[in-house]
C-alpha cells in the first residue's frame, strides 16, 4: 500500500488542504487553534480551507466535549475527518474486461476487482457489471456508497471535454442515476496514463507519455501535471500515425497507421501463433523469427514515439499493454530508435520504462479524476508557473 | 487596435480581477461599495481581489474627496487604476533582428519597434540594442519604464523552465539590473506561438500548434491555454523530426531532420536562387520547378505536422516564418498531407492557417508571459477542468 500510494500522497499532500487533512488523519479531532498550530498555516488561510472542506463534507464540526465557549465568541468546536466523505470510485469499461477500484478519504486504494467480458457485451451490460462490482467491493470493505464524492470512468474510444458521445452519455446518466454524484468520463487508455503518472511508473513526474500496446494502440499524455485531451479529445492517437505512406487507408481515415503493424493481433499473425503467451515462450526459447517480429515492431513504435517526444518532450515514456510484457526484446529496439530520431535536448534524461500498474490502471486514473475535480480538491490557487508543483493538484 | 487586442481582452477579462480592472478603466475612481455593485462580485471576493491588486500596485487607494467616514469604521476611500502600474515590456532577441513591444495597464499594445542585426552580433550587444529600443519607445509614447511590472524576452534556442543556459542568464541579469523587475525568458519561436494564440491567427483558442518556417524550423505549443515547454524546454522541436531515416545525422543529434529539407536556406538552394523574394516572384510567374520544390516541402512539413497533430490534437495549426509567405502553393500540400495522415477525430475541425502577426509576434508573447506571471494576474483559483476558460488566465 505504502509503495502504491507514494505517488498521490507525495503529489496531493503538497497542497494546503491536504496538509490539513493529513494532520486530522494522523492526529485526530482538534480545534481550529490546534489545527493552525499543527499545520503552520495562517489563521486566514486555514479558516478558508476549513470552510471549503466542511462544504465538501470532507470534515465534520462538533462542539468541544467540555462545551466551554470563548465568552463573546462562538462556542469552541472540534474538527474531524468526515468518515463518510471523499470516497472515490474508479471504473474501466474496457474492450474485454470491466474493472472497479475504490479509494478512501485518505486517497488510499481500498480495493479493486474486475471481471472479463466479451467484446460483444453491450455498454449497458458493462455498466450493470461495473455497478454490481462496485456494490460487492463496498460490501466486502464495509464502505457506504452513499458517501461517494464522485465516479471516474474510462471508456473505449475518443472522449472530448464536453463529450456528447452516446457511450459517454449512457455511462454518465446510468452512474449518476445510481449514485447521485458527479461522473467524469474519459478515454480509458488516457486514464491508464493518468494512473501510471500518479501511482505507477511515472509517479511524481509532471510530463509523462503513456503508450498502450494491446489489440489497439493508443496513448495518454500527462503534460505539466494535467491529463491532456486535446481540442477534440483525440490527443495521443499514436496508433494512427502513419509508418508507411504507401499503405492503404486505415478505418480511422489515416494511411499506413502504426496500429496495423504492431497491434496484438498483427503481432500474433506475424508470429504465426494464437496467443501472446506463445509469443513469450518463443522469445524465451530464443526463436529468431519471433525476436525479429518483436524487434521490427519495436523499431516502428520507436519511430512514432520519437516524433511524439520531439513534440511534447516528456520526462518519461511508460509502455503498457500486453505487448510490453515482451520486455527487453521490444523495449531495447524502441529505446535505440527513439535515441536515434530525437533532438539531443529531447533525448536528454528521457526514460522509456514498462508500466507498473495492473488491470486497474485506468480505474485508478478515474479515481484521480474524482480527487482532482471533486470539491475536496478544486478551487485552490493555480500553479504559478510551468515548474510549480501546485499544478499537480490540478491533475486530470 | 480593437481588432488586435480582441484576443487578449476576451481571454483575460474573463477573470474576476480583470472585471474589477475593466470597471475602473471604464468608470474611473469608485469606492469598494460602488465597485461591488458594478462588478457583481461578492464583497468577500472583491475585497480579496482589491487587496491583491493594491499589493501589486495595479490600484491606488485615496481618501474620498468629502473625507467623510463611516462612524466606527475606517474612512471611506476610493480606488483608481495605478497609472504607473501594469506596464509590460516584450522583447525578441532573434537571429537577424531585435524587436521590442510595450503594453499598458489595459493590456493594450502601446507601440513596437525593431532593428535588424547580423547573425554575428553578440548577445550582450543585442541586449543593449533591445534596451535602447525600449527607452526610445518609452520616450515616444511618454511612458515611464519605472512603471514596468515585468519583461518577457524571447531568445534563440531551447530554454528550460529553470533555464540556467548562459544566454538566458545573461539576458535575465542584464534586464533585471536595468529595470529592477522580474524578467521571464523563453524560446522566441515558442513565444511567437503564444503571441499568435492570444493576438493572432489563434486568438481565443486553447490548443494551438504554431510552426515557424524560416532559416530554422521550430514550433510553439499552447495546450489547454498554457504555453507548453516540455520537461526540458525542448517541446515543439518539429524541425528535428526525421523525414528520412536513411539521411545522415543532423547537428542536433537526430537523423534526416525536417529542417535539413525545408529550411529557408535549403529551399533557396533547391530553387537555385539567392533570396526568398525571387522564390515568390517565380511562384507568381508560375515557374514549375519552384512550385515543385515548394510542394515537396509542403508534403514533408505535412507529414511531420500530421504526427504532431495526432499527438496533441490542436484546434488550429498556425504557419509562420518567411516560407509561409508562399501561400497556397505551400499551404495546400501541407493541408492535403495532414488530412491524409491524421486520425479522423484529429482532422475534424482542424484548421491550418497562416500567421497574422508581424515582426513583433515573439515580443507580444513576451508580454503575455509578463501579464500571466506578474502579481497582477497570478495567484487566483485554478482552472476547474480542461474546458475552463479560467485556465487561460494562467496562459504562458
Amino acid at each position: 500500500m505504502a509503495k502504491d500510494t507514494a505517488g498521490p500522497l507525495r503529489l496531493l499532500r503538497e497542497t494546503h488542504e491536504e496538509r490539513v487533512l493529513a494532520v486530522l488523519r494522523t492526529e485526530g479531532a482538534m480545534t481550529r487553534a490546534q489545527l493552525t498550530e499543527q499545520t503552520g498555516l495562517s489563521r486566514a488561510t486555514l479558516s478558508s480551507i476549513v470552510q471549503d472542506l466542511l462544504a465538501a463534507d470532507a470534515l465534520t464540526e462538533t462542539a468541544a466535549d467540555d462545551g466551554t465557549s470563548r465568552g463573546r465568541g462562538r462556542p469552541v468546536t472540534v474538527l474531524t475527518l468526515n468518515p463518510a466523505g471523499g470516497l472515490a470510485l474508479g471504473m474501466d469499461l474496457g474492450h474485454r474486461a470491466v474493472q472497479v477500484t475504490v479509494a478512501n478519504v485518505a486517497h488510499e486504494i481500498v480495493g479493486t476487482t474486475g471481471i472479463a467480458c466479451s467484446e460483444r457485451t453491450t455498454w449497458a451490460r458493462r455498466l450493470e457489471l461495473a455497478i454490481s462490482l462496485a456494490e460487492s467491493l463496498a460490501a466486502q470493505h464495509s464502505i457506504s456508497l452513499s458517501a461517494l464524492s464522485g465516479v471516474g470512468v474510462g471508456v473505449v474510444g475518443p472522449v472530448g471535454h464536453a463529450s456528447r458521445s452516446s457511450r459517454a452519455q449512457l455511462v454518465r446518466d446510468g452512474l449518476n442515476e445510481r449514485f447521485g454524484v458527479p461522473v467524469y468520463v474519459d478515454n480509458n487508455t488516457r486514464l491508464a496514463g493518468l494512473g501510471e503518472a500518479i501511482w505507477g511508473a511515472g509517479a511524481g513526474l509532471r510530463n509523462v507519455l503513456y503508450l498502450r500496446l494491446s489489440y489497439g494502440v493508443g496513448s495518454g499524455l500527462v503534460l505539466d501535471g494535467h491529463l491532456f485531451s486535446g481540442a477534440g479529445g483525440a490527443a495521443g492517437e499514436l496508433g494512427h500515425v502513419s509508418v508507411d505512406p504507401e499503405w492503404p487507408r486505415c478505418p480511422c481515415g489515416g494511411t499506413g497507421c502504426l496500429e496495423r503493424y504492431v497491434s496484438l493481433s498483427a503481432v500474433l499473425e506475424q508470429c504465426g501463433v494464437r496467443s501472446f503467451d506463445e509469443v513469450l515462450e518463443l522469445l524465451t526459447a530464443g526463436d529468431e523469427r519471433v525476436h525479429e517480429v518483436i524487434a521490427t515492431a519495436g523499431g516502428r513504435i520507436g519511430q512514432v514515439l520519437a516524433t511524439a517526444c520531439n513534440t511534447v518532450n516528456p520526462e518519461t515514456v511508460v509502455i503498457g499493454g500486453e505487448l510490453a510484457e515482451a520486455g527487453a526484446p521490444l523495449l531495447d529496439p524502441i529505446r535505440a530508435t527513439v535515441r536515434k530520431y530525437t533532438h539531443s535536448q529531447v533525448r536528454q534524461g528521457l526514460e522509456i520504462v514498462p508500466a507498473t500498474l495492473g488491470h486497474d490502471d485506468a480505474a485508478r486514473g478515474g479515481i484521480a479524476l474524482v480527487l482532482r475535480r471533486s470539491a475536496l480538491l478544486a478551487g485552490y490557487p493555480a500553479a504559478t508557473g510551468p515548474g510549480s508543483r501546485d499544478r499537480v493538484h490540478d491533475i486530470g
